[in-house]
């Protein structure tokens, strides 16, 4: 098996971020296995898209919000495919802004299953085959939601905000075993069709024309940022980054009127 | 029932920050209804030392975990004994410093139950009747894991990086509404027989003298800035405000001697 | 010289912030020193507000941007009137919304003057004074522009992150040594006449109209908050802590129409 | 002049960050401007290495302290080279660990003109250009120090504070501009002759010995991030991130023996 290919593993793999960081990294030379909880078409149509260019790619099926599910993909992997040197955690929990009496405990719940306890399932499971080869990745795709809570977010910031120390205490463990943690704030909005294009329906098209020229993330250029981030040498890791287009205030800046009694 | 006090209720109420609080609200012309979720005979010497002094307490048994515990005593009080005019919630969730490998999925989903969602469930319960009377204030004790993962702390720190999140988003939703919501950043050691006294064990008097003259918080004194932020009025409320004692390194530094490189 | 009062210094006491916290701390049995740059009358008009309550206080006019001003009303201070226990720095830079092109060098160097040289210069004079008698508090007074640096904002966001730093390592070299730093960051409007008002002139009045019942910070209130910090025992300091009317949406929060796509 | 290439300018040019990432842009096919204080053999070295490999390089001497210093170079630069698309801002403002009493007025100014003043005057300088041309990019090197205040750093931090307040200021106003700034926190030592090696003398070797494999950070690395938030499309851009080695403490974190109490 000298010649298995190194394996690239992401959880969330749908048509934007998770998807085009799949494909950055199968052109990167990885074996990649993208792995999405639904839409088996869509799952196979990024398993082509890699394949055709001459990448290789095994896409899986996968509730990850399942007690061992995520702990059994992994196992698979690392015992048929190939040993994994990054993993990219992608898996959002926003359910759009509901009042604190329209948050269901179970909402609130899921929304921890899927931003925090699935990453500490995901390390839980992968870091003891990292630690032992000595090296390894963990990417995080995170929200604005992790660094502060607004109106409306109960579940997602909650999640989040756990997300966000889980992966410091991660990195606080780990980074000095070899394995390189990176969480990154995604503030700003991604043309991504299954979870931003989900939530906003048909006005998906209409939203992304009203941000204007380069007004809303492209995931394939995201990818090249996850894609520096695996590559940066060990001396010189980076462990948080913030994203956003040109044309969108920071989460940290209010509207430029609204600053004038400050 | 016009001459109701109104409430004081403090979820989490041992021999530290919960049951010292408990009694300068006492003090305060509060009714205190402290809860915890065993001791019944350290619960019943709070309400005596409080009833000693001509206050008014009644302690209350809680497994705050379980599913409708918050949620009926907050139903029981409003009917019973009086509007809960401030609510405190005192749970941590600190478990000792762990590897990942030593931490349990099972621990890891405690203290999020304990250090997240029983904050988000005496929220859903609580603010109804605190906006139908167009104020009240929600005290939550928070700890230095909330800003920053450190080591061994994945349970922890995951729990209360929620637990900061959450309370950005319920001051969000309800601060215009008149609730008062404010997060306490304990950032140094308490003298607290109940937790870290148990953490300690037969080590912790040696450490609080290791800890020099006022070297520890004491639970008395910090019940007053406590009260104070319950006595701010309504144009001039804090979110978030940190705490220690004068001889600790404020966790976003390092000892002087590791400073001399950056 | 054995009954002589204890004194507070504040420089920058107009009618905000600066006077209110005088008033506070005459009461609480200061001997006060309002020190301010101009307006001779307004500076004799708080002095004799507290002396007609049976306080004490002692004006002084001062040039804080320059060298040397500071330095020597502190010795004067030490020598004449007593041991200076706590200082307030409520000395403000902020000059309205610029852009860059109308941030002259001269605003720009005029903001580090006052936001924070004047500060460094400060607790240089003053913290020999402190540690000798082993105890002291320095307050100061701060802007959401330490925290964060919007449109417009250059010079003051500039002067104030400075100052938040410079807090920092004040508290890291001085609080073990018996001086209490807090760095009070006012996240609001204050109803000031001095600073605020004359910002906006005529539209004062209708401004805080417009932010409705206690839409404004109210400087007494905040006296009150400061009066506190200075009070916590040594075991219990509080080094940061924000502050803001309770309809204002925190620095952190976006409105809430606009947290839909994050 | 259509075939003039774009010119990246680098105020800081020293044998350490500033001179990697120059040889990095120079290999991207920018003319590169390095501009240093002194040490006339050290930079002339540096522009050889460049033209050696077929780039193309102008270096200058330039007191940036001095007013009209930086503005001067670029009228220069922009009349007789080419359009600056890329400056980089290194200056540093390190002076080793100071108490306050030996941290005299004169440092602590010299520390704000390196640390704050000057990129305000680079960026007043730059930035008419830029907007006219629609588009550029400002890298700024950053350090710990800009986000937090250690002991010793009085000097240091509160120009670093300035510095990264000023980059929010300079974002929120340019980014929709077309104009992308960011802000590096260098949170680990940097293998730089210039100036840690300076700071540290003969025991240079001995402190990179000791920090073991990969233990400091290689500026030819580093660059290459440089250059990937050069690259980022403008949808999809970084205000900041952070830098250190795997072995390296995060700021944040404890020294994991500290973590047992809080």
């Amino acid at each position: 098996m000298a010649d298995r290919k190194p394996v690239f593993l992401v959880i969330g793999a749908g048509a934007g971020i998770g998807g085009h960081v799949a494909k950055r990294f199968a052109e990167g030379g990885y074996h990649v296995v993208p792995a999405r909880r639904s839409d088996e078409e869509g799952l196979q149509k990024l398993v082509d898209q890699i394949s055709d260019v001459g990448g290789e790619a095994s896409g899986r099926l996968l509730d990850a919000a399942e007690d061992g599910s995520i702990e059994d993909l992994i196992e698979q992997v690392e015992r048929d495919i190939g040993p994994i040197e990054c993993a990219l955690y992608n898996l959002g929990a926003q359910i759009g802004n509901r009042t604190l009496a329209n948050t269901p405990r179970k909402a609130f719940e899921l929304g921890w299953r899927l931003g925090t306890l699935g990453l500490f399932r995901l390390a839980s499971a992968l870091t003891p085959h990292m630690v032992e080869r000595g090296f390894g990745t963990i990417l995080v795709t995170s929200a604005t939601a992790a660094v502060r809570g607004n109106t409306g977010q109960h579940s997602h910031a909650a999640a989040m905000g756990g997300r966000r120390m889980l992966c410091q205490t991660l990195n606080a463990e780990f980074a000095s075993q070899g394995i390189h943690i990176a969480h990154i704030v995604v503030d700003g909005s991604v043309d991504a069709p299954d979870t931003l294009g989900r939530l906003l329906g048909d006005k998906f098209e209409a939203y992304k024309a009203s941000k204007g020229d380069n007004g809303v993330i492209d995931p394939a250029a995201l990818a090249e940022t996850y894609w520096h981030l695996h590559s940066q040498p060990k001396n010189c890791w980076t462990h948080e980054i913030d994203i956003r287009p040109w044309t969108d205030v920071p989460w940290w800046n209010d509207n430029p009127i609204a600053a004038v009694d400050r």
